[in-house]
């Protein structure tokens, strides 16, 4: 079983009158975790940069994340389907977990400009991340 | 049926290196669309800001966005349950529908610091949005 | 004497825990104001995007910019050099102005990658915003 | 002589549709860096975070940013005035200066709601960074 994980400093910038990080800024990190694993896998490099297509994001707001400590982005899972990968983050702050998003990303063959199926070797490698 | 939209235009810097507008920067716009929508109904007010937090959210990205044209953020429907409502909404560019979007707010007692029940008449005024 | 100015209502995410909006907010909304006023002139469009360089920004926070009124920033004045723009802006709010801006965009040709003299017509229509 | 640096790993939704990353993403690093060196000297802590109000920022882009190399976030000075910082920063990419800053932080008592000298202490600190 691999871990992927990226360590993200919150911004103060990214706080809102509420004191807290603002959910905006907490979607915008979400990208960031699955941008870094997928060119972890060595997806998504500048030259392929069109290959992966966002589909949908759906993240729980557990707990609030605030300015101050550390959070980490663990990549949770990664299912496979056909054309897609679902890939599930989980977001902790001090020791607990504040935030839970899944997105959905679709290979997409960029001259046809259409999906096309997850290549077998990557299909392989993401296996070792399955939930 | 009521109607409440909002009409945003996109800004230069929300675009990304994939030359059309980032998903972070969706997720922003549907914070607006949600925020002025309780606006609209005499909720979130300064004074009662801590009143409404947002549980979840899920964004269907079902076609690109882009900068050089106005988006419509209409909130196409309203559930309400015991202390929360679920909003849909859907963004349009050039007639097109290209992005949906739901979120999930509870309504909370700020002082008690626990969910409460959604008033009466807040749950009469929304019913006019049920899709 | 023409008079160009961006009403921009600000965001709930642009705020930080502070309880204002965030210099960072108030940099992009420079931003927003530069690019509508040069579009105005019929500069900036998609096909020449790469015709104006940012070379730098100077902002002054005079006072403090809050959620719940909208923010008018008004281009005060325009000063045309060989081949750059010095554009001014004023961002006001109830009444008082909160935020004064300076940039100065470098023309620049695209294929030669080097700055570039402002073209006549260009200079002339600016003229009108001298402060 | 002190040095105090911070890296910034840029995000993609920080780039914009010309590909590079955005100026205003760069004013929000600004501030990151700024923030992170008062906390570095003790300042700037949750319970004293109105203590500094920022004047101006004044930012030279120098060269373009990208995504894809770390930049080093460099504090190169800081001038101590009798309430005021003004802190100058520099940012490099790939060995190269990118970006010049320059802010201006104004020590305020939070609760006289005005103006205060910069504390002897903190006076001494900040020498050891002047260019």
């Amino acid at each position: 079983m691999d871990r992927f994980s990226v360590t993200i400093t919150p911004r103060f910038y990214e706080t809102d009158a509420l004191g807290h990080i603002n959910n905006a800024a907490i979607a915008a990190w979400f990208e960031v975790a699955r941008i870094r694993f997928l060119e972890s896998l060595g997806e998504n490099r500048p030259e392929t940069a069109s290959d992966w297509v966002l589909a949908n994001i759906h993240i729980d707001f557990l707990l609030e994340t605030f300015y101050g400590s550390p959070v980490e982005a663990l990549i949770t899972g990664v299912e496979v389907g056909n054309s897609s990968l679902t890939v599930s983050c989980d977001m902790m702050q001090n020791g607990r977990v504040t935030v839970r998003g899944r997105a959905v990303l679709v290979h997409r063959d960029p001259l046809a400009k259409r999906s096309t199926p997850v290549p077998e070797d990557l299909r392989r490698q993401v296996a070792a991340y399955r939930a």
